[in-house]
């Protein structure tokens, strides 16, 4: 079945959330990791859900990861919890940091009545500084989980200036089925993973081997086409749960229904990967790099991220500047397979390259479109296959520069 | 011979430049390319000396480059004369940029009375216009040699500060050998080769292929391990010619000599990559990342310059802030071979990781280095091998982003 027809059996819930799909409650609280907000939550669901996650793939890789990591393979792919504080990403602190996010894990497992190895731990924050335990125990023992995420996703934030939530509705088998997101992530952004943390709930039916595929699947295309800043941060994970409580049969890939399941999936993913793209430090502009004709979908893919992470193209789209000359160069050290004569390049939809030659266009018209639009589209055309992809990043202003030259992390 | 006592028999000259090195003259003038500035220069050997280049790994590759490839090829490695021109990159440019690039080289030749494919062209500046084939001609009908080499130095600017030279001096078979250089390079500079023009004139006596080893060499070592932005241009080139006119016996790597050689070269070469990496756009410090301990020293180098290029570790430089997270960061996604539990890290003199896990350090000590030292070292040793290789790049500033939203290149 066609990608559109699917897409309109899928219905975004405006609004939706995390909490909005059976079985999943959240909580949010304060417990001195950050000044004055919220910095330590929690999604629990009422019975053990299939579970998958993606990690990053910095080989420094903070101690909630690696135990989050034992935790799911120790339970066969089963949570039933996820506990997350910001402020400190409990990263490069040794030998006590691993036995920090035991900890953590022991005590929120109490805490919920849950056995440990169903709880999954993540931290984002300051690197190199020790957790807090004595303020992250009282805090564990204030969670208290509600049917609103609104507490849980502030609790997750750190330079972010806004939450990042989706929800959609589809019909598996006739039933409804609900997949719902919320993540966070503004610095240190350029997944392979990166700083960004994400979760996502199902109440569909599916084991965890098939949840893994899709979230593998999904985010290729999504979370990891992401760049604020080209650093691949030490923490970064997205875990997805599925309660089963939507009472369908069972996802796999042989389902009638796995295309939409996994559609509706990947619309979440893509909305929460461009939220955080567009929330990246000091950002006033999300950027959009499609990417066709290429020898294939990865190279498409590489392609347009290393595009959207070129410095002088995002200074460029900040300068509100159609520098056409800066978006091939960047396509020209991507290291893919190019031919350098056939590059055609639009911005918004005004070309400006064809066959790798300059067009005449209307500079008063785009700088028209990039000051008026949000989100900048820039349309690649390689003319060398068929492969296509998609990235998104954001502008690099001096508000970057003023974040950056004077937070600690 | 132990390198440190080579050093010492390689005389730096102060002050000394290209024209210093027997057989060569320069000559720089304004032909309109930029507003008032000195925009045209011509490097002229009075005998067709020995040549070897190297140039960009971007597959978008300016005209110039093809046609200066091509020459040097038929020609056997021979050059007289490299003619340059700042303002116009001459990239993306089509038939008629490759046409613009022959006429350029053609008239340079008839204007020197040298033959035509003993005639380097390079350019440099603004992608995507066609150079202003009149001025250019006047331009070259106007260029007079001399035996000093400031208004070539300046000629070849861009986005740069400041001219960047230098000369050293050392004994070949007992003969008085120079080594000199002139670079260019502020922005899009992350060399895989990248905007950076350089030009390494010798009187020593040596065959084409083997200045191309000793090129190729020093290249990986130096210019290939500066980044100011992380985006490789469409136009870098350094090329090296010798006229042999010192008069020792030649050299080839079975030459006594051939390892001091090799070292005063490369000492050119390092000066002009720190040169290039200090003036980059909007840079108040020049980082140096020095890197002990990897698997190899190609992994060295590498990881080297993935701390230099990362903007989090270039705004906590900026900031003054000895951000160890971030630099234990960008090693760990750097692609390379660690033990994420080995590594050290010190700031100048300052200790700030042992091991993996931090260790304490005076703040302000460290504040202070960075406040007054132009140069930040970082140090990092991996205790993983015996690889040793060093990197440079700059802070990124708010001036970084001032320039490059202005500027159409």
């Amino acid at each position: 079945m066609a990608v559109n027809q699917l897409m309109s059996e899928i219905k975004t819930i405006n609004g939706g959330t995390i909490t909005d799909v059976k079985g999943f409650k959240a909580a949010g609280v304060h417990c001195g990791l950050k000044r004055k907000r919220l910095d330590l939550g929690a999604i629990v669901c009422e019975v053990p859900a299939s579970a998958a996650a993606v990690y990053t793939m910095n080989q420094i890789k903070a101690a909630p990861l690696l135990i989050t990591k034992e935790s799911l393979s120790a339970s066969a792919g089963k949570l039933q919890a996820i506990v997350v504080n910001s402020g400190n990403a409990n990263a490069c602190t040794g030998q006590q940091g691993m036995q920090d996010a035991l900890e953590m894990q022991k005590q929120a497992a109490n805490h919920f009545q849950i056995q440990q190895d169903y709880v999954a731990v993540t931290s984002t924050g300051v690197i190199g500084e020790l957790l807090p335990m004595e303020k992250l125990r009282n805090g564990i023992s204030k969670l208290s989980v509600e049917s609103t995420s609104d507490a849980f996703a502030e609790a997750i934030l750190t330079t972010d200036t806004c939450t990042k939530e989706v929800c959609v509705e589809l019909m598996i088998n006739n039933k409804k089925v609900k997949i719902a997101g919320v993540a966070k992530g503004s610095g240190m952004i350029h997944p392979n993973m990166a700083t960004m943390l994400g979760f996502i709930t199902t109440d569909a039916a599916i084991e965890s081997s098939a949840l893994q595929q899709i979230l593998a699947k999904a985010t290729d295309e999504t979370f990891n086409r992401i760049t604020v800043d080209g650093d691949t941060s030490t923490n970064d994970m997205v875990i997805a749960m599925a309660s089963g409580l939507a009472d369908n049969e069972k996802l796999t890939d042989a389902h009638p229904d796995w295309q939409i399941f996994y559609e509706g999936f990947k619309h979440c993913a893509v909305a929460l990967a461009k939220m955080i793209a567009r929330d990246g430090e000091g950002a006033t502009k999300l950027i959009e790099v499609q990417v066709d004709g290429a020898v294939n979908d990865t190279e498409a893919g590489k392609i347009a991220k290393t595009v959207v992470g070129s410095d002088l193209v995002k200074t460029a789209i900040y300068g509100k500047d159609a520098n056409w000359g800066r978006i091939i160069c960047a396509i020209g050290y991507s290291e893919c397979s190019i031919n350098p004569q056939a590059i055609d390049i639009s911005i918004g939809n005004h070309q400006t390259l064809k066959n790798s030659s300059p067009v005449s266009f209307s500079e008063e018209a785009i700088t028209a479109y990039m000051n008026q639009e949000e989100t900048i589209v820039i349309h690649v055309q390689l003319n060398n296959g068929h492969g296509t992809g998609k990235a998104w990043g954001c502008d690099l202003t001096y508000d970057y520069v003023r974040i950056n030259a004077g937070y600690r992390t």
